[in-house]
């Protein structure tokens, strides 16, 4: 149990649970603008409307194979030993709507996807036939429709293709041109500024000093915001100053969706953003029931979301994947919040878990043996070690009142996302 | 069984297994230039070098707490009934090195980061303390080392820490930034031209005529291609006329390392492709043993790779991921060349397969029940289908000489590529 006097001396009145305080941040979501966009632009966009489908697919009927257009009834009874004659009257070209009309007896050669023409109701694979002299011998038996495909037998029309909130993958890309779509309407992109603060904190390219370490947190987050589909509009290192914190918060919340920091939501002897948040705007939840990255922050500056994630690499990075990262995406109207692949696996090993009441994030690495997945716990220390990230791939959540994992448990992994 | 004298009817001498077609096509590449880019711009790029670890990580002893430096034996026996006291010295500021040294009975404010002072051997976190008049009551009994971060704890200096190959993601690029890079040496994202032949063919926006449908192969394949890190430099549709496409395609090789063709490779009675390619350049596949997909080209026009996959779009989207892509990721030196998410599932009902010698490429819904996945199987006519893709999360696929799947068998689905 988290014990609540502990709990003020390290700056929180309490600790949210995770869940409460993703609904209390997503009562405050509002849905990003509609734009329209080339459908060649579309990839990981996330689809405004639902899609209904105003064509047949396919248009007309046609061909499944390449080989000859026929009438079913005259393959009957047709075996390479006893073949079945019928004369050669024409082709029908793909990309034309043919006249030829086709009586019993007759055959008209045809590629995959030209429309049959009229009164066939079969085609028959080239390779079941042979011609001499315009004499087409059948050497199996068809049944009426075989290799046609017919019109509307993939979607009717009228029928809902895609919902609204889908991320339109090659897939989804490949559909809706096939409906003739030229553009779309898709949910602006969130833009997002990202900070991070702390005197260590040196820019790659210049000397290490005594006492400072480079600032891994705003590349990381950048690449895990477009990962998850927002626009970075702004990546900064600021001063542990208060006053230029302020100034830099009140500034970005003019042009982002989301500001998110890192940094400085502990109760370090520096720490001022709390305070800043408290002063310019509103603290919707301080603390969340999770470890790493307990000392989430996540407030709101007129219409901006901020979110304040731990310093320390692997906590910022977990507290971006279960929360900023879900707020980006709910603006977008996605339909799936969390984009991560999930595995089933068996934990290697037994997992204890001290303080009951924190989700926990274990990292795992995913073995394949034989026919299942084995995940296999991180030994670490600390939630600053950023190899720790590099050399797993993924977490199991341990959730709150759980205690521990024993092995050959079946754990969900939820993938880092690629 | 194959039988020899069908594949001669369809146009092929054979069918290569696809081990075989990928092992001759991957003996003809080559990697792609090495090019340096800003960190800023890693995600998803392929890094061209192992990187060795050239400082220490931390790069000094550190506290990984909010509390005080102190020496852990003034700790020894401290309990809540039972408090120890030291007195605070003084502040020692994150980003700053020290010039504090404590001794026995004294200790020192430290923030998580913070480096800690000469003389101390633990933090102990400020919750379990409390301090007045600058006396602190120790509450806990620390071992000596606690909560200290120490220096290469993380990773030791010399350490190689990635490996050249991998595709970077948020995590690899935290650190890689952590370790003072601001450039990188990649590959070369391999450069794609796209074609789509077929008179059928008819541009979105266009109204749809007597015949036609419209063209889903180039924006489909253009954003597998994005996917999986290539970069498009040309996306067209061609007319089935043997001189357009020998004059397009010889223009493209000038600029592309590889070329994708979809359409024309079957034997329609318009299909020149494969004449052109060999005509133009050389033939190194034509046709592979898998299920949809069979009639896929694999070419070379002097340096340039060219794959000829099938029109219907299924084929098309299958024979990218297990072909086209993989060439276009081994180009960049990726050490992951199929980049799709593994589950494994228990299929939903028996699966015949008919057509023993080709790998099938069977698509599934993927389903969680409970504490496993349900892999359940489309039911479906055949691979002109783009719904099939839209409606389903992935492909298992039954191998060569495997007669079907049994229901409760335990499958690998590959999830298609997010």
């Amino acid at each position: 149990m988290i014990k609540l006097e502990k709990l003020r001396k390290i700056g929180f009145s309490k600790l949210t649970p995770l869940e409460d305080a993703l609904k209390k941040l997503f009562s405050h979501i509002h849905l990003n603008p509609i734009e329209e966009i080339e459908i060649n632009s579309a990839l990981n966009r996330i689809l405004a409307n639902d899609i209904i489908c105003e064509i047949d697919i396919p248009p007309f009927d046609r061909s499944a194979m390449d080989g000859y257009a026929i009438l079913a009834e005259d393959s009957f009874g047709a075996s390479p030993k006893n073949p079945k004659s019928i004369k050669l009257i024409g082709i029908t070209e793909i990309g034309e709507s043919s006249t030829l009309k086709l009586n019993k007896g007759e055959g008209i050669r045809i590629s995959t996807g030209a429309p049959t023409p009229k009164g066939a109701d079969a085609v028959i694979k080239i390779e079941d036939t042979e011609i001499e002299n315009n004499i087409i011998n059948l050497y199996i038996s068809l049944p009426p429709g075989k290799n046609i495909s017919k019109q509307g037998e993939d979607i009717k029309i009228g029928t809902q293709v895609l919902d609204k909130g889908t991320e339109l993958k090659a897939e989804h890309i490949a559909l809706l041109t096939s409906l003739g779509f030229k553009n779309l309407e898709v949910r602006a992109n969130t833009t997002v500024s990202i900070f991070s603060s702390g005197d260590e904190l040196l820019e790659p390219g210049n000397t290490l000093l005594p006492g400072k370490i480079y600032n891994s947190n705003t590349p990381m987050i950048s690449a895990l915001v477009n990962l998850y589909g927002g626009e970075v509009i702004r990546g900064e290192t600021v001063k542990d100053d208060k006053n230029v914190i302020k100034n830099r918060l009140v500034e970005a919340a003019e042009d982002s969706q989301i500001i998110i920091f890192t940094g400085g939501t502990s109760v370090g002897t520096k720490d001022y953003l709390p305070e800043v948040i408290t002063e310019s705007g509103i603290v919707l939840t301080h603390g969340v029931a999770q470890r790493p990255g307990a000392p989430v922050l996540i407030g709101l500056l007129s219409d901006t979301l901020i979110f304040c994630l731990p310093g320390t690499p692997v906590a910022a990075y977990v507290s971006f994947l279960k929360i900023a990262g879900l707020a980006i995406r709910n603006m977008m109207g996605c339909s799936i919040l969390d984009p991560r692949s999930e595995t089933i696996a068996e934990i290697s090993r037994d997992v204890p878990v001290s303080g009951l009441g924190y989700i926990h994030y274990l990292r795992v690495i995913v073995e394949k043996s034989k026919n299942k997945f084995i995940a296999i716990p991180l030994k670490l220390k600390g939630s600053g070690v950023i190899s720790s990230l590099t050399k797993s791939d993924g977490i199991v959540e341990i959730p709150p009142f759980k205690e521990g994992l024993r092995k050959g448990e079946k754990v969900i992994v939820k993938l880092f996302p690629r």
